[in-house]
This record gives C-alpha cells, structure tokens and sequence, in this order.
C-alpha cells in the first residue's frame, strides 16, 4: 500500500507520523495532506535506512541536491563524497543523476548512494535508459519500462518522467531561442520525432503507475519544455505541456501514486509568483518542485546565487521542494565544494520563504539569532547559522587581529569604538536613567 | 551651480549629457528626472576624473561597494587594490568608510582614493568626526560640520547625513531585539541621549546644505534606524524616521542639492516592495539607496546571497542603487575576494531586478547570451557574462576531461550524448523535414 493509499482509507502511517514530528503538526493533518495529494511523502519500501520527509506546502519547504557521475568526470567515490557534503549542508533530498556504460556500473553507483543516504533518492530513469542503449531512435519503450521497474525494486524513492510533452508540444519549442533544455526533455522528444510516435511514457503511463504502486515510488513529473533562458519563458511549450501535467496527476492519484511536479528553469523574477500560481491551480496543488528558477542568463558561474534569488520567490508563492543550483552551472558538473555551496544558496532560500510565506515558527530561528547577536553570544551564532565551520573560521579571522584581552563584547566588524550595538546598551542605560 | 539647479534651470550640463548616453536616452529626458529629483547625479566639482552616473529609475540600477580601513585592519594599499577590484567587478559607485588617528591619514587615504576612482566617491563623515574626537558625547556639531566642510572641499561625490533621527525616535527603536545597528545612527542616539539634545545635523540643516550646495555633494540620507534583524524591520522606529527624511528631501530641493534616501537593512522578502513603495511615496520618489535587504538573519558567511536575494526585490519594487553586502557581512570586514563577490552578486541583484521592472533594454545582454548558448559561441559568451575570468576557469576545468578533438558543439556540463542543446538541433532538424 502506498502512502497516498493508507491515507485515503485514514490510515496514518508511520512515515507520516514521523513527518509529524519533525514539522510540528498533528499525525491526523499530515495523513489529510497526503490523502488530498497536496503533501507527498517519497520513501520506496526498500529503502530501508531512508527517513520519511514530507513535501508539501504545510510543511518547510525543502532542498535536494543533484548528483552523479557522467561519462567522464568522477567515479562512485567521488559521488559519495559529495552526498555526503550535501546531507552534511542540510539536503532533505538527493538525486543520482549517473550515466555509465553497463548496468552493473549504474546500479552499483546508485546502491551506494541508496546504503549511504538516509535522504530519499530520486532518479531520472531516461538516463540509464540512454547510457545502455547509446542511440535515442533505437529505444523500445519496454526498455524504458524495465529500467523504471529495476530502479524501483532497487529502492529509489522517486523518479523524474518526462511524460507530459507530446508531439503537438514540440513545435512550439521549435520556435524558441533556446529549444529544448532539459536532457530528459530533448531525448523523448528526437525520439518522438525519429519514430513518429507520441510520447511513449505518456502512451504506457498505466503500465508505468503500475511498476510505481507496488513498490511506492513517488512519481515526480518533469518539465521537459522547461524554459532555458529568459526569453523562453512563460511561453506555450511550457504551459502546454504543464496542462498534461495536469492531468498526469489526476492520473497518478487515482491510482494511488503519489505525484509531484517539476517546474523551471529560467524564469524571470517577475514571472515567478505567475508560475507558481498557475502550476498550483492546472496540478491541483500537487506538491511543486522547482529548479532555480534562474533570473537572469548572464552569470555563469554565481548561478547558485542567480537561482537562489528565483528559489526564494518560488518558496514564498507556491513551491514545496527547491532543486538546487551550483556555481557549475552551465559550465560542468558540481565539485564537492560546488555541491556545498549549492545546498547552503538554497537552505537560505528556503528558509527566507519560508519566513516570507508566514510559515509558523519559521523566524523562530532568525529571532535567536538576533537575540545571539545583541548579546554578542558569538558561540551561540555559530551553533544556530547554517554553516557553523564557516562562519566561524571567518569570524576568527578579523578577531586576530583585535584585543582579545578586550573581550568580544562588540561586533568584530566594526570594531569597538563604532560597534554599533555596544553604542546601543549605552543608549539604552541612559534611557533607562530618564523620566518617562 | 548644482545639477539640480541647472536643471531647474532648463540647462542640459555636460554630466545629464553623459549619463543620456550611457543609459540610450534623451539629454533633455535626464535633465526632467534631474530637476524633479527623481533622479541624481553625484557628482562634486572638484572630482575632476569623475564620470558622471545616474542614480533613478529611469537608469539602470546601479551599485555600491563600501571600502574603507577600519582601526586595526588595513591601510592605504589594501584599500586601494579593494577599490580596483570594487571597480573591474563593475561597481558604479564607491563608499570610503575609513576611519583612522589622524585627520591626515583618513583625508589621506580619502584622496588616494579619489584620485584613483573614476566611479564617484562617497562618505559617512560621522565616522571621520568620531575617530578624531574619541568620545561622543563629548563632540562639538560645528566640528562634524567643519568635517563635511573639509570632505566636500576634497572632493567627496556624496555623503550619508543620518539627520532624521530624532529623540522622539529614541525610545521606540530600544523596544527592539537588536536597537539601532546603523553605526552613524548609534552615534548619532548616543551623543542627543548624552547631551539631552536634538539631532545635531537636524538643527544645522540649512548650514549642511550651504556646504553641500557650494560643491554640489549629493546627500544620502541615512537611515540610522534602518532594521538589524527580521523582527525589528518595519516597525515605527524605521517608519518614524523615514517620515523626516521625507521632509529633508524637500528641503533639500527647494535649497537646490541633489537627494538620495538610504533604506534597509535586514526585511523578510514579503515586506521589501512595501518598504520600497512606501519610501517612493513618504520620499516623492527621490532616489532609494538600498543595503540588501537581508531576508534571513541565519547565513552569516553568505549574506552577498542573502541580501542579493533582498536587492533583487529591491530593485524590482522601487531601489535605484543598491549598497552590496559581502561574504564577510556580521564577520568582520571584507577582503579584496570578498569585495569581488560582493560586487558580483549585487551585479546580478541590480540586473535581475532590471529585467524584471521591464526597463527597457534590459533583456538584451540575455538574449545575447541564450544565442550564444544556442550556438555552441564560448568564446561569445565569456564576452558577454559577469565575470569572463573565472567563468572561463571553470569551463577549462570541465573540458580538460573531454575530448577537445570532438570539438566545442555540445555542453560541458552534460556531456556530447547528452547534450540537450545538440539534442535540440537534431529535433529542429527533423521538424524542418517534417509536412507542415
């Protein structure tokens, strides 16, 4: 039985008591957001050291971090090396993205990741898919389709189908500046146009949601015609597709696959409330699982902060999960330290939605740490920031070169004399002092 | 003569015509938006290497990097390299914080940035004032008015004047978490609660602006009240002040000196386009100066992310400089890469917000970017994008692993076989094949 399963018929599971508990709300609202399908909860019956963790928009918006080998770059050591820097930055998911050329080799890549992660696993099942097969045209869909059953009785907790473009959608993304943009996306879609046939997830889907019911992968629908750059987006490639989206979720529900769905991509800080709003309403409230969105296309390099300025305004107008984006993007593929600048960029995003929103508690944290700084409890910043090595390092950095005889009873920014919040206890003794 | 005065006058100076040019508009367009005061040009008469730049929402949105030695800190040198680094990153406009000993030193290091910066220069004269003196309570307002005096005879573009606090204001901002967190604000509280006394500069108003007049300094008007944390933005201390400043806005117009208003400081993203509109109005849409906004108070170590998240919300809504945050912000003070990645993630707040307002041309420098992308045009688009160094950096790392025999037309980040841009032309392809 899936999650969605039990809470339809009121059963409250133990992962939703556990989500529960970790967001602070009654066992009985997490089942009803499950039930509804505007919460879902990825956790494959086989990934037994994975923890339960709710996304939705009741609960704190969450991050995942994207990770795997390519052809070339890095081997499994290295991949499990970044998980680690990404659960130890505070990544609620993880996706393995791995290419390779044998079967034995992505699965093996992607067991290790499943033994080492205690965060749900996702996967992009097309990219094995094409890693084995070497030539688009050539796929029979039952390929697909067995690759998808692998990788759900192996444990991944969900998985990225690109099953909403179909054959009218992609002239329309012909016309763009930018085509298509998403992996996922471009493959089905040559193979779409190679075969003269419709989207072959889309024509198997029951087949599909069959595979992904009995082992409870969440399904999470991508966005092939995600926009690529600014120009593209908003336009109606994306929101054709989106509307098959739509109706994959009713599809998803009704069978008792929890669903998810996937949006941009490059999007214009203006256009993001629109967006969100607009997926909220066609996906019936469908958890939104958003990349970036980046906002502008100038910045390779810092598209961690680009995109972490999009993730922001997604949290705060309708998305539940944020899918990070490193300095590397467009440039290559995530180094460990890339991986924990990602992951830090969109703590901070999702957490500042977070607040934004109104999320109860969420400035619980940001109070104690204005409490910490006006006490200048400088152990106490470092235990409640979101990177604690770092800060500090830094912070004894400019005190060496103050009088540490003096005490740190004022801000090592400015320095004794102009600390500001020192001048402000004086102020407020000789407020105190005066008549009222 | 003043630009604001030549404007009121009728007359197009040689500075409106300069920044018609750089901005794509018309001599006589600049000349309206200066003499109605929605615009500035901070430009003092005797920073003779100075270019003249435009600060309002007719222009594109400009930046500021603070530089500035504290006591123990730095010297001249250090600043110096910081200024260049400030400047190759694009910064429009400088800030010299410095503090010092000696009124030779400070004005010394004052001058050597001067003279080295074609990006107009301004100050915080408070500063200069308290490191002379030593004490507050004890400091005589004609010496801080003989400081302004000495600074705008040196040829400072600008100056933050934090003249609306009043002693009303007082007890309201020490209901707060974290009091005042504005270092010329605290000074300024400090010495009116000492000496039971109104704000000196508010009482020596029209004598400030006689110097300004003379050389025609541009006054930021400070926010000594602005918010130091989440739970402190908004509240009546900030709103009580910014009432006055609205009042010296018009004062300062019907005396002829150009205005710039400064603003917050640390905003939950869901109140920054209040914040900006209320300013536009309380302010009658004089130039808002904008720190961040920080929209949490929990990433010490990333507040360039942070706040550029603040800046870009900022700028869509109503800023038209945006003051940069460092890595270092609430840790001590910035370094020469700090600086950098301050600029940079500011560069990309004042563009995202550009685009996102709808100023016209401001997608362009996108466009270009997204053909060149298309285009497999490396070289194109290190040209067109913030940082070309360290974005070609990062690319060379990636294509050290590939195989450059194959040629450039495919994405390093994915790989020849996955390639979603190669992938798109192969569709594009078969679509042109295909009957319409």
């Amino acid at each position: 039985m899936t999650q969605l399963e039990a809470a339809k018929k009121g059963i409250v599971t133990d992962a939703m008591m556990a989500v529960a508990k970790v967001e602070g709300l009654d066992a009985e609202a997490v089942r009803a957001a499950v039930a509804s399908g505007e919460a879902v909860i990825p956790l494959n019956i086989h990934h037994a050291n994975a923890r339960a963790v709710g996304v939705g928009r009741m609960f704190t918006t969450k991050i995942n971090a994207n990770l795997g080998r390519s052809v070339t770059h890095s081997g499994k050591g290295d991949e499990l090396e970044k998980l680690q820097v990404a659960l130890d930055a505070g990544a609620d998911f993880v996706m393995d993205l791995s290419v390779g050329s044998s079967e034995d080799e992505i699965a093996g890549i992607r067991q290790g990741m499943l033994d080492a992660s205690p965060a749900p696993l996702g996967t992009v099942p097309i990219y094995e898919t094409i890693s084995l097969l070497g030539d688009i045209p050539k796929m029979d869909p039952k390929f697909l389709i067995g690759v998808i059953r692998r990788q759900a009785e192996q444990g991944v907790d969900f998985m990225t189908l690109h099953a909403g473009l179909l054959l009218r959608h992609i002239p329309l993304a012909m016309k763009r500046k930018m085509g298509i943009v998403s992996r996922g996306g471009a493959i089905m879609a040559e193979w779409m146009m190679e075969n003269n046939a419709e989207n072959p997830l889309y024509t198997h889907w029951d087949e599909v949601m069959d595979i992904l019911a009995e082992h409870d992968v969440t399904v999470s629908l991508g966005d092939g015609l995600r926009p690529g750059c600014l120009a593209d987006a908003s336009d109606s490639a994306q929101f054709g597709e989106l509307d098959v989206l739509g109706e994959l979720v009713d599809r998803c529900r009704e069978r008792g696959v929890q669903v998810m769905v996937e949006g941009p991509g490059h999007v214009p800080f203006n256009q993001i409330q629109m967006n969100m709003e607009r997926q909220q309403k066609v996906c019936k409230k469908a958890p939104f699982y958003v990349l970036g969105p980046v906002v502008t296309d100038i910045a390779p390099g810092y598209d961690h902060i680009v995109s972490a300025i999009g993730a922001t305004a997604a949290a705060t107008y309708g998305a539940s999960l944020l899918c990070y984006v490193t300095p590397a993007e467009h440039l290559g593929l995530p180094d460990a330290e890339e991986v924990h600048q990602g992951c830090i960029a969109y703590k901070i995003a999702a957490h500042a939605g977070d607040v934004a929103r109104g999320l109860p508690g969420a400035r619980d944290r940001d109070d104690a740490m204005s409490d910490a700084r006006a006490a200048f409890d400088w152990d106490r910043q470092f235990e409640i920031c979101l990177d604690p090595k770092r800060a500090k390092e830094r912070w004894l950095r400019t005190r060496a070169f103050t009088d540490e005889a003096h005490g740190d009873d004022y801000c090592s920014m400015c320095g004794k004399q102009f600390c500001a919040v020192r001048t402000s206890r004086r102020i407020r003794e000789l407020a105190s002092r005066r008549p009222t």
